[in-house]
């Protein structure tokens, strides 16, 4: 177990009808909000309403910053941030999934720094402020709710980077598993394939086997996003399953699962934000199709001894072999395309993707060079 | 899954030569420290030289408060209170395990309250704020360390009662699993038993039996402690074994392990604290022999339900009285005490037990009555 350090100030309030709660919680923060959110979805299940209200009812004036599109961009952010700044706003409110979460960060760290925001996507800067921010998240998924991290495309030169400041931990995220149970298939399978790849990196990249504590963690959440996503599809009105994947999910990605890993990276994310920077795919979609890819990579480097061990505990496996036709498996089951084919990606198109990775990798420092990814992606065909 | 609210902004400093670290965070809380301990046994393990090298090289001046009891008393709070303001200390760091933590945690409240500390205890006052805390702990075993509770024994009224407040939560613990190296045998008996004993109340005592992603957890932590004590047994210099432990100890009650869990309570710990409160026996010693009988107890009046499924998860058992075997088979190999006899106290003493226990199990507002009590404790003869 290698040394760490584990801290997460975010409070989180969870269950039915908890939303409402973020009305007084932002008011100590702040007079004048930057409601940050996406399309339409929150204003058919009702979050937009109830927020709305409980932020005006608690003396909070609203500023309304809608259109975050899945895989938020640059060009959004900044008119995020301008707007903010015209209206004097002291504090930033985002309802919906991660990427409304994510420019919701961006822009509360950009509203307090003077230079360009994309600056703290490609290391130029760092993030040493941010305004106080408030979530209520509609779509478990990427786990931004209770971590200190973002992702933003820049559509001009199309890289989907990432930004990371202890200032950007929500100070309250509200987790309402009834906002989910209308959310449709396709959001359901994205959400269950990022919640498996944000749990399982760590778990296979770590080059410290004997995190026994972090592995069970580990087993236990993929377990459960495993178990409550097959309810979900089974029956997309139960509670107990949706409340269950929401917490998951959270987890997932808040820094439990990676206490005491070393050496360990973001290999199936660097490639899968090459994907959806080039053809705009969803992230989860991504994932699906990497991550086999990467399981046989994985297989031949590193050998079976961490495939065997994950799989005898989250699928009942025997082998290798086994547990990578189990993710499989499980993702199909989930309606996630496994192959860059079922996504209608060419095969051709494996070098320029790899290429595009290539600008990730290199940022996060990680040691491949495109031909191995080139080798990864071709799993993949 | 019942809503639930989670929150823990205590940073966690884990791994080899982290307690040095502890000097600059204390440093910028404050000037002058209370230095709470217990024995020697941070003096042995080199805790004492490191911890006040680090701070006084970081300019914080050193009042030392040893003396700390296994089962901290109340009369030496009150001389830790009265030490820390005729020095006028700003700053509390605590040293040791979970006892020197929690007589830490009561004097940082105490010495910001006019009143007398025991009303924390029993009910009079709450806790609104204290000084901030700083601990490096040495024993893993209450969870003490990312919590905001603790435990206080008033020996005037043989009452051991616990008292709460989010003030209490340290600012930064420090967890070297290098310094749990050298630990008796017993102590590694009543750690294992005592995180074992906050893994499952929530688990046993909820209504809530569709809270699966906590569930998942609680198996996790309890494979994990059940796996790393027979390690540590087995091989005392065990380095992963001993790191495994110590987060999985702290994760056992730092709120993570109950989320969404309903009308649970704490009823083995209520029990426990009248065996220590009389006999002054270690808190994991106590919970060893209490646990076993509470779980016939549980299956006479609940149903084999949740036993079942904690046992085939965690031991691989098949039935619930085999969970309850396999509960005692680790407790007797960890080395400690599963029946009254064993640790020397008479059957006959049964009701005087339940009696005291009763205090607890008003104050913390328990459905249970004398008589159910007595039944428990028979079951540990």
């Amino acid at each position: 177990m290698q040394n760490f350090t584990f801290v997460n100030p975010t409070k989180i309030i969870f269950g039915k009808a908890v939303v409402a709660e973020l009305g007084p919680a932002a008011a100590a923060a702040g007079k004048k909000a930057l409601f940050v959110y996406g399309g339409g979805s929150i204003k058919k299940n009702g979050v937009h309403d109830v927020l709305t209200g409980a932020l005006r009812e608690n003396g909070v004036e609203i500023v309304e910053h809608p259109g975050v599109k899945p895989n938020p961009v640059l060009s959004h952010v900044k008119a995020g941030i301008g707007k903010a700044r015209s209206a004097g706003c002291d504090v930033v409110v985002a309802a919906g999934g991660g990427s409304v979460i994510d420019e919701a960060k961006s822009i509360a760290a950009g509203v307090k720094y003077g230079g360009d925001v994309w600056d703290f996507f490609c290391g130029k800067a760092e993030i040493r402020e941010a305004l106080p921010l408030f979530t209520a998240l509609t779509l478990p998924a990427t786990g931004s709710e209770m971590n200190s991290g973002c992702v933003v495309t820049n559509e001009a030169t199309a890289q989907k980077f990432s930004a990371h400041g202890a200032a950007l931990f929500p100070r309250v995220s509200a987790l309402d598993p009834e906002t989910t149970l209308t959310l449709p298939r396709a959001q359901v399978a994205n959400g269950a394939v990022d919640s498996i790849a944000h749990i399982i990196e760590g778990y296979f990249t770590t080059t410290d086997r004997d995190a026994g504590v972090t592995d069970e963690i580990v087993h236990a959440l993929a377990r459960s996003v495993v178990a409550s996503t097959l309810r979900i599809l089974k029956d997309p009105s139960d509670y107990g399953a949706r409340a269950s994947m929401m917490w998951s999910a959270t987890l997932a990605l808040n820094g439990l699962p990676t206490c005491g890993y070393g050496g360990m990276n973001f290999i199936n994310h660097a490639i899968e934000h090459a994907l959806s920077a080039i053809y705009d795919i969803a992230h989860g979609a991504g994932l699906a199709i990497v991550m086999p890819a990467w399981f046989r990579y994985h297989l031949e480097t590193s050998g079976p001894a961490r495939l065997d061990k994950f799989g005898a505990a989250v699928f009942g496996t025997k082998d290798a072999e086994g547990t990578i036709k189990a993710f499989e498996d499980f993702f199909r089951k989930a309606g996630a395309p496994v192959r860059l084919s079922e996504a209608k990606i060419p095969a051709a198109d494996i070098p320029k993707i790899a290429a595009n990775a290539m600008g990730l990798i290199r940022m996060w420092g990680m040691k491949h060079e495109q031909p191995e990814i080139e080798r990864i992606l071709s799993n993949a065909r």
